[in-house]
């Protein structure tokens, strides 16, 4: 159908006239409430009156930014890209996203799975929640999402039709590279700068070594298209409990670099590893974030390897082109390669959220003032770090290591 | 128009339909001649009867081999992305490509100036003519043709907009990556290796080094976007005489690694230098062919940087982003990298001309066994030097430096 936006009187009807929501739903009737957390969307749950469990998730993409209102537009297409990757992650690893019931790019609806067990990852780690199985759940995620749609996996032209379903996501494209990977290091008028931390932040805009690391950053994510990336993928995009994993939200995918995914969960998680710090002062839970990044990592690795050794024949290796010891030697490099970027990139993650619009919950929620600058200076300065060596780092190890000597200088 | 193959009766009612072509031609009379040179196409002149240097070309892709027939698909679809870079090389660089007068992608038909004067360059190498300008004429349009379609000048979009018009190609990416990067190096049916040098050939499909550093050129290959590629330019892309050189033939274009065309030059320049030992004997032309590799590598390399320095904005460098210091030197190890791709490139395109399909006429056209036997191991040897050590040159006199001792172990 044309599209048209869904108030709450036409949700109904619109879900009703679709045959495996009608079965879904059966004769119940129902009732819709908005969640107010959308910022960019309208988001819905419609659930049957008399059975609150039995719930669906209603997304829909309005062409204008839902919480400035019409008149700052974003054009609603970035649903298209959404639909196109959730249906590729139900495909790849369906216990780890919520599964879609129905989708219609046409009207920029996606009708889902309602997570009613779940809270948003970073909500939790704000808490200092552990979650036990988040790093193998996430490092399968990563594993399994990235390889399966590169080149070591899949044939020439089946990569290249995948990407061509996600090239027309510019808009969100570009809004990664002025927002991660540029305005927050000059002068820009979208920068929220904590003025405790100005002096930090003008001396990061003088540092052309950083600004070099950066642009080679900034270069590989428009022009490297390894794998379906999710886009944006920090611990506001994980709905999670202590058993189950879901990433939601994947508006911002695009063919990009391997590392910038992993880079941007990371990142996440050493900003929360600061945060306490000045929060929890809960050093134990500070080791469990430490020590989930290299479980992450290392489940990431070896789920990505392991997927590897058992591909015979792909776009990039024939079958037969190259003996064992060749392949080895190849994917140790190749591995090196995306823990680099990963690190670089998490450092951008993180030096973005200190300085740029849209800064983290876990660091700016910190309500006395020169608790939340230390946090953030001593964020700022660990992504620095990051962005400026990251070609320095051989293992996962390397990274906790260098933040474990962070915690004592401080 | 719906498609249909123009044989030489439709073709004169078919562009006199074309209100552009009806004024080129006026009320002359006109005749059609097939040239028998299309492998892949039906290429004809058509001119007036009574003044034959009033012709154009009309080029036609069919949905198969036209060499070897109905029997061999292959998707007419090429002819639309060879119509597309014609038209952005149109826009860009008006005197190295053949005029574009009309261009139907429904019928795959384009239409364009007759370059009656000209040569294919690799013709006239193995006559040994020196081409003066050529230097000059090619460093410009890799700088330009690079330079602008990138990152580094277009904003966000409208670079992933030009890449979106060329991410269809699938067909011909999917051949190169057999027949340039993987096959000639493994048993493979297609396979054309000269029985004199099996013994080469073999040792070569044991070397897990060269295997490796292969598969990183491949990668490149598939996986990065730096700017629009014509694909498959070697001195049979090039007509020429001492004043002018125009590029023809872009159907294998698509948005790719800086240095895949600039190698794919470099290669058949530095093939040419080798056929010359058999063939002409001519020291003279052979200095004249290196010094047309520093002058050509240089001219680019100037070319590049000079519109780099002009540009004040692009996607990736936004304006007072970062200080001149700073741009300089990410400009250095930018163009150094672009350097040793480009060697690596080199290598790959030798290397599959000796072994693989489609060898070159330079040398695979030496009648003497022995002596085509020779300069196939001379280059052979060459190729897969470049191939793994193409990381180690800093420079392009490193490369031809190591021409110049490779010509005294002879």
């Amino acid at each position: 159908m044309a599209y048209e936006i869904l108030d709450e009187s036409k949700i109904v009807p619109y879900l009703l006239n679709i045959p495996v929501l009608r079965n879904f739903f059966g004769t119940d009737r129902l009732e819709v409430r908005e969640i107010g957390d959308g910022n960019l969307n309208y988001v819905y749950i419609v659930h049957a009156m008399e059975k609150p469990e039995k719930a669906l998730i209603v997304k829909q993409a309005v062409p204008y930014l839902r919480i400035a209102g019409e008149g700052y537009p974003l054009s609603r297409e970035r649903m298209s890209y959404e639909i196109r990757a959730l249906q590729i992650y139900n495909d790849l690893i369906p216990k780890h996203v919520p599964e879609v019931l129905y989708a219609d790019e046409a009207m920029s609806v996606v009708v889902m799975q309602y997570l009613s067990d779940h809270i948003i990852m970073r909500e939790g780690m704000i808490e200092a929640v552990v979650y036990p199985d988040f790093a193998a759940h996430m490092g399968e995620f990563l594993a399994r999402t990235l390889f399966r749609t590169s080149s070591l996996c899949l044939e020439s032209a089946a990569k290249r039709q995948m990407a061509e379903m996600f090239i027309g996501n510019t808009e969100l494209c570009a809004l990664t590279e002025t927002f991660v990977f540029t305005a927050p290091y000059m002068e820009h008028e979208t920068n929220e700068i904590d003025p405790l931390i100005e002096k930090e932040a003008a001396a990061l805009r003088e540092d052309s070594d950083f600004k070099v690391a950066m642009l080679e950053l900034k270069y590989l994510f428009m022009n490297r298209s390894d794998a379906l990336l999710h886009g944006d993928l920090h611990t506001g995009s994980i709905m999670i409990n202590t058993e189950e994993t879901c990433v939601i939200d994947p508006e911002f995918a695009f063919f990009g670099p391997f590392g910038f995914d992993i880079g941007a969960l990371v990142g996440n998680l050493v900003m929360s590893w600061v945060s306490h710090f000045e929060r929890s002062k809960e050093s134990a839970y500070q080791a469990w974030i430490l020590k989930s990044i290299e479980e992450l990592y290392g489940n990431f690795e070896t789920g990505f390897l392991g997927l590897w050794d058992r591909t015979t024949q792909s776009a990039l290796v024939e079958k037969g082109f190259i003996d064992k010891e060749g392949l080895k030697r190849y994917q140790a490099a190749f591995m090196q390669n995306i823990l680099q970027e990963s690190i670089g990139f998490a450092g951008a993650k993180i030096c973005r959220r200190q300085l740029g619009i849209a800064g983290v919950a876990d660091i700016r929620g910190i309500e006395e003032p020169e608790s939340r600058a230390r946090a953030e200076k001593m964020a700022l300065a660990i992504g620095i770090y990051l962005v400026k060596n990251h070609k320095k780092m051989k293992s996962i190890g390397d990274l906790t290591d260098y933040l474990k000597e962070v915690k004592v200088q401080k």
